[in-house]
C-alpha cells in the first residue's frame, strides 16, 4: 500500500500549478496558514466591500487594527477612524462598516483607520502568513485578474462571523477558486475549496436570493441596514487591488506583479 | 436600533421548535458546544460507518479510544482491538476501520476496542457536551426516525479530516438536518448548517459522483479501498442506533427516548 502513497506524492510532486484554497474562518487559519503565497482576506458583509469602496473613491491609505483601543489611539492622534463591533458603529467613532460612509468627499486622499468585528482581526492574522490582498464581491473580477497574473499559492481567508463559517464570505471565495481554476494555471486539494466552488456554482445566478436565509444578513437586516447588504451583494462595484504594506492598506495598480 | 435587535431575541424565545445544527469540524467544536442535548458523530469514511456495520452484524459494545496507547493497553487485557492511522492499519492490532472488518462472525457478541484518526477522537470531545450517537449513511433512515422522536437539541459533529472540514461528513449532516427540518419541529440558524443542507440538496441524486472530487475518497482510492468506499457511500445499510453508555458504545432500540 505504501507504493501507492509514493506514487501519489510522486504525482503531485510532478503537478507544476499553483495552490488556490479556501479556509473557511480565522479559527481555522493555523491548519492552512503553510505554504501560501496570498492570502486573501474575505469579509463580504462589511469590512471588505466597504474598504474596496473606500479606495474607489480615493481614501489613500487605509489603517486597519485589530481592538477598539488602537483605534482610539489613532483618534487621539486626529484621524478619521471608523470602528465597528456585532454590526453597529462603536460609540464615539467616525463610523462604523457601512461602504457608504467611506463613500463621500470629505474621505478623499485621506488615511483612515478601521477596526471591526471580523474583517481586521483577519487581517492581523494573515500578515505574517504571506501577501495580505482584500477581496470582495465588489472588487472580484479587477482582483481575479490580478491573481491570475500573480501565479502564485493563495489561500482565502473568509472572515466568517465570531469565527464560524459564513455562507457570504465562502461564496465570494468559491467565485475566485473558480476562475482561478478554469484558466488551468490552478489546484486545490481541500475539501474546503471543493464546496466553496460547489456553493458558488448554486449561488451565482441569484446571490442575494440565495443569501437570503444567511444569519448575517438576517442579523444586519434586522438592523435595518439593507440597503448596505444590497450594495456588498453586488458584483464589481469598485475595480481596485487593496494590499497591505507594512501596517496599512493600499491600492496598487492592477498590472503590478508581487 | 436596540429596539430591532431587542424584538429578534424576542420572537427568537417565543420559537418553541428545537434546534438542530452542524459543526464541521472537532477543532470548531468549542463554538457550538453549548446548548445541545444530542451530539451527533459523523465519520462517513469510514469509523462510524464500521461502528454501524460492527452493531448491524451483532457485535455487543464497542470502546472508543482516542490514542494507540490506550488501544494497546485494551489489547493487552485480551480485547479484540482494532486501530487505524491516516487510512492504513496500525501495525500489530485485529483490524482497522474498514466496516467489512466488522462483519464478520468471530465479532459477534464480542466487546470490540477501536481508535481511528478522526472519529474516535470526535466522540471524546462530544462525550461531556451532550448524549452521543454515532451517525452515518448507514444508519441514516434509521437515525433521522430516531432523532425526530427526540425532540432535543441537535448538533451534527463532522469530524473531517485532520481537523479540516470534508465533503462526505458534510453531506451526511445535511441529510439528517433537511430531514430534522420537513418536520417542522426544528429549526437551525448557523450558516454552517445552510451549507450543509445546500450540499446535500446538490449531492442527493449522486453522492458517488459528487464525492469524486473529494479529497478523503482520493486518499482511500490510492490506498485501494475502493469496496469500502462504496459500502460506506451506500446509505441504510445497517439500521442501528449506536450511543455512548459510560465509556462504550451500545446499540439501542430505535423506540427508546433518551
Amino acid at each position: 500500500m505504501q507504493g501507492y502513497f509514493l506514487y501519489f506524492r510522486a504525482m503531485e510532486t510532478l503537478d507544476n500549478r499553483k495552490k488556490v484554497e479556501v479556509c473557511f474562518s480565522p479559527y481555522l487559519f493555523p491548519l492552512y496558514k503553510e505554504e501560501f503565497d496570498i492570502i486573501v482576506v474575505i469579509d463580504v458583509l462589511r469590512a471588505t466591500s466597504a474598504i474596496c469602496a473606500a479606495f474607489n473613491n480615493g481614501v489613500k491609505e487605509l489603517i486597519p487594527v485589530p481592538t477598539i483601543e488602537e483605534a482610539k489611539e489613532y483618534q487621539e492622534k486626529g484621524y478619521l477612524v471608523g470602528a465597528e463591533r456585532k454590526g453597529q458603529i462603536v460609540e464615539g467613532f467616525d463610523f462604523g462598516n457601512s461602504p457608504y460612509s467611506y463613500m463621500i468627499d470629505s474621505v478623499k486622499g485621506q488615511t483612515v483607520v478601521l477596526s471591526t468585528t471580523n474583517g481586521t482581526k483577519s487581517i492581523n492574522i494573515a500578515k505574517d502568513a504571506g501577501q495580505v490582498v482584500i477581496g470582495a464581491l465588489s472588487n472580484l473580477d479587477t482582483l481575479n485578474d490580478w491573481l491570475v497574473r500573480q501565479n502564485k499559492n493563495i489561500l482565502c481567508l473568509c472572515s466568517g462571523w465570531q469565527n464560524k463559517f459564513n455562507l457570504e464570505d465562502t461564496i465570494c471565495a468559491g467565485a475566485i477558486l473558480d476562475h482561478l481554476l478554469a484558466t488551468g494555471n490552478y489546484r486545490s486539494e481541500e475539501d474546503s475549496s471543493i464546496a466553496a466552488k460547489y456553493l458558488f456554482l448554486s449561488a451565482k445566478d441569484n446571490i442575494f436570493g440565495y443569501l437570503k436565509a444567511s444569519s448575517h444578513r438576517r442579523r444586519l437586516k434586522n438592523l435595518n441596514l439593507n440597503e448596505d447588504i444590497k450594495f456588498c451583494l453586488t458584483p464589481n462595484t469598485a475595480p481596485v487591488i487593496p494590499v497591505l504594506k507594512g501596517d496599512r492598506l493600499v491600492a496598487i495598480e492592477a498590472d503590478v506583479l508581487i
